[in-house]
């Protein structure tokens, strides 16, 4: 591909590549690449996502680099763009080239990190949930619910899963999206009911305010809990007793400390940073009774095993458009000129028609 | 346009919409849009832009806010990257409403920042160089170097140019790129023979080192110097003894700090904010026999302006593409159905080709 030519993949390609690859084999293919990435989490230069808050939500930009690529992911969470018809969360992101600075591939990355997201939190999950997990209860019904499922059942085979919405016509789209695969699918009326024989709990609500989707007695011992909803300041999900009982696991502490549910605790609160569980560094669950916790807020690594992993389909698949994003005068210093021979080669016709 | 469409503005589209305008025009409205965001520079949310560094450059996003509208900018500089027939510097960037999170613009910045860099050092030069100024050595004769002349010409009606570059093709180029436009240009052999007779100095060179492109014997009295090419860590162009003879101007202490080439100087070097003098808040030059300096490193409210200039000129004009770049479900919350309903739609022959 010409120099000035990035190759981008846009939602419809996005979508096509996640069904010509089978959304559970991307998920489980996905999930390798994060945890490989998360297994050399010293090669990484890591830095709190930039964040713009408003009243409405917030604007991030999350950069991360292992010295030969370097990737960023513009992500959005606004909790009222529903009410208008837009995603809570949209994204799309870039992997570059250090060496030269150069983008190598622009992604959509909305429908991508819904994928990444799930598939953190059944690898997760699949190293630390209780020996002989089967049923997960899913808290939140919203756009990321379906992918949750998809993944447990991808990464761990569980097929049971209890689901609570505030908003019950959620639960009833998530039983319809995955209907025909197998799945025990039980529509709760609460999210206490919905904990009930549950060893793995994940809460993906959306509200941005501190809340307590999970109080301290809903909580039994030995669960294991997914919190992903709770990934900004002011907003959580789990009450801080629950906190207090529990072993918590993180993707990168300064991050966590911030937006994590751990901004309820002090900031020298012991966490386990969950690369250190994969390498051998650190324990991970060391009993039956112990509750843990994955407090999730979504790290730029993920994004850059996403983007990597992507790169790699788009190879397979020739699913992407060539983007015009880069000037490539054909001498490097001759920028202006190029825009001078550009004037001369664009049709007197053309130019008018663009003007009018 | 959709909800899941961005307005994106190629290369070829940024060089017709400049040829459109004419490149003059552009860099003086251009500049009327800087200028305007930085009389009313406390309404911007502002941070050192974030820079990833490696050996052979730089990648950094550059993220800005007002509150309304959110902009970023990715822009990498290589110095090494002419060698391999690429741009030192290439970048691209976004206008997103804050209220909703989603962008509303896309572009190429490549063409666009060599525009603002060059708008901006006429804008502060306009402020800052001593009256009746009307000659201008231009020290490297880059990328950057016909946009610098262009926009002196634009907004001050400056012809005479004193030009100096360590491989004279690059001299030649520039004065035949600007050839029939009526200037002086004086191709010299070294920058001292450069700056003679020059009120105004600008260099732009792209070594990435610490470099004195201006001794201290060089600089009389007087003059006005655009310092543009020093804005890295370990990257400056002037002697520190001219630094200490001169009053400085910069845009955002904390990144010029860092930056630009005040990182010679003591942490509290006094400076002065740009915009206070454009607000009458601090005095700009004030007498003929002080040497002023603007340490430009380019700051992301200047590519903010760019942007929002851009978004008008693309309605004036209607030169973008729409990317297919959020996704846009029906119901924001069933991402997951609308991948469901795409593979639905999606002819079994395409699958099949597009797999192969």
């Amino acid at each position: 591909m010409s120099l000035n030519l990035v190759p981008f993949v846009s939602v419809d390609h996005m979508m096509r590549i996640v069904t010509l690859t089978g959304v559970e084999t991307f998920l489980r293919d996905l999930a390798a690449y994060i945890e490989a990435d998360f297994r050399r989490w010293e090669s990484f230069d890591k830095t709190p996502r930039v964040a713009a808050h408003s009243d409405s939500g917030v604007i991030e930009l999350m950069p991360t680099s292992d010295g030969e690529t370097y990737s960023f992911k513009y992500v959005n969470g606004h909790p009222e763009n529903t009410r208008s018809g837009r995603q809570t969360v949209t994204a799309f992101g870039v992997l570059a080239d250090v060496a030269t600075g150069y983008p190598v591939l622009m992604s959509e990355m909305t429908i991508l990190t819904a994928l990444r997201t799930a598939a953190t939190s059944a690898l997760t999950t699949k190293v630390l949930a209780p020996l002989g997990a089967d049923t997960v209860a899913i808290i939140g019904n919203g756009a990321q619910s379906e992918f949750q499922a998809l993944a447990f059942h991808a990464l761990m085979g569980i097929r049971k899963f209890r689901l609570y919405d505030i908003d019950p016509s959620a639960t009833e789209r998530l039983i319809a999206n995955l209907s025909g695969k197998g799945f025990s699918m039980q529509a709760c009326a609460s999210a206490q009911e919905a904990v009930l024989g549950a060893q793995i709990i994940t809460t993906v609500t959306a509200d941005k305010r501190y809340a307590t989707i999970l109080s301290d007695n809903m909580v039994a011992e030995g669960v294991h809990i997914n919190a992903v909803g709770g990934d900004c300041p002011g907003k959580t999900e789990l009450a801080r007793d629950v906190l207090l009982r529990s072993e918590i696991f993180v993707e990168y502490p300064p991050q966590t400390r911030i937006e994590g549910e751990i901004q309820q605790l002090d900031p020298d609160h012991p966490v386990t940073e969950f690369w250190q569980v994969l390498t051998g560094h650190a324990p991970g669950r060391v009993s039956d009774q112990q509750i843990t916790i994955f407090d999730s807020v979504g790290f730029a690594t993920e994004d850059f095993s996403a983007l990597r992993y992507l790169r790699d389909r788009v190879s397979a698949t020739g699913l992407c458009t060539p983007l015009d994003m880069l000037a490539d005068p054909d001498e490097p210093r001759d920028l202006y000129g190029m825009i001078l021979r550009s004037a001369a080669n664009t049709p007197a016709r053309e130019m008018a028609t663009a003007a009018s």
